[in-house]
């Protein structure tokens, strides 16, 4: 899988120009290179049927890649306050910080409450940092009926830029598949994660 | 119908104070209060069938209310930028400004969606002030599963509390049924809006 587009959507402080972004970064870099189709290659190919592919063995692959290679927690459970929004898909301590990653996997509106979540743990200094990844509007049509793209999410940028913040970081990373080709099997509800990375 | 919670989630500048604002807020209060089931009674009684209520023939008679009796447009078609999050509900003109209102029959992420797209409209100076109807928690168990309501997204109001504004207001109306029933009939999808008005 490639990343075709990475957004700095918040960013203030320091944290965006540390190390610990840096090998962050490499890190959900890797994780996402490594997920492959079909099993057993070394790109990520597609049959473009539309919404012939779900996504959440897609996802899967990289929380796997993420937690054997490089020692994330997946469904981290997070207080901010009396009220808990839940889990967050996956985080990384690094210096008594954490880093908050969100792969949504549900519709458009989902996306908005993903981020909404991670920049309330912000706010709340809960998290340094945080990353959503989202597909492209290329591979949006292949995926999931209505699933969060990028593009759908993007008029609505300024208004999570228009949140004061004394520090913290949002990323937003964009995937995408490397080629398509109608002859690969379909990605199933069925399909094992772990055969993908 | 009833309001069982009026909430200022932003208000920066005057319009709160307004003689604009007072005329706006009865309408609604005014359209949300003549809501009534079963078709021909004076109050709101539910059926506290689990999941058994669909919520947009009420939504429906509310937006009858507001364009018959205080001439609100409905389903506004809204250009905030090159790229369009689409329409709102219904919007009202007062002294060349717009208000928007918004009455989510999706699930709670959507709730999300809506206050981002409101949001953006006041950034944007295209709405002055905005509303938000919401189901109580208190009534979301008798409407359709996951419907957004209010207490689950009140943890994320300190999101939209930290956006920076010139100018703007946003409300939420919280509501609820008057009295519950079994003996009446359920609001199926079939039901017309028109009857509960």
């Amino acid at each position: 899988m490639k990343i075709v587009q990475e957004v700095s959507l918040i960013s203030v402080g320091s944290f965006e120009e540390s190390n610990d972004w840096s090998i962050i970064r490499n890190e959900i870099r890797e994780a996402i290179s490594l997920i492959v189709n079909p099993p057993g290659t070394f790109s990520f190919t597609i049959n473009p049927a539309k919404h012939g592919n779900g996504v959440k063995p897609i996802k899967e692959a990289c929380m796997i890649a993420l937690r054997e290679r490089f020692g994330w927690s997946l469904e981290t459970p997070i207080n901010y306050a009396t009220k808990s929004p839940g889990k967050v898909d996956a985080t990384k301590i690094i210096d008594n910080y954490r880093f908050a990653l969100e792969w949504e996997t549900g519709n458009i509106s989902s996306s908005h409450r993903a981020i909404n979540k991670m920049i309330l743990g912000l706010l709340r200094g809960v998290f340094l940092g945080a990353a959503l990844v989202l597909p492209s509007r290329k591979l949006y049509p292949y995926l999931t009926d209505r699933i969060g793209n990028y593009e759908e999410l993007e008029p609505y940028f300024d208004v999570w830029r228009a949140v004061k913040i004394e520090e913290g970081f949002l990323a937003i990373f964009v995937i995408e598949h490397d080629q398509i080709d109608s002859s690969v099997p379909k990605i199933t509800k069925g399909t094992d994660g772990r055969a993908l990375v």
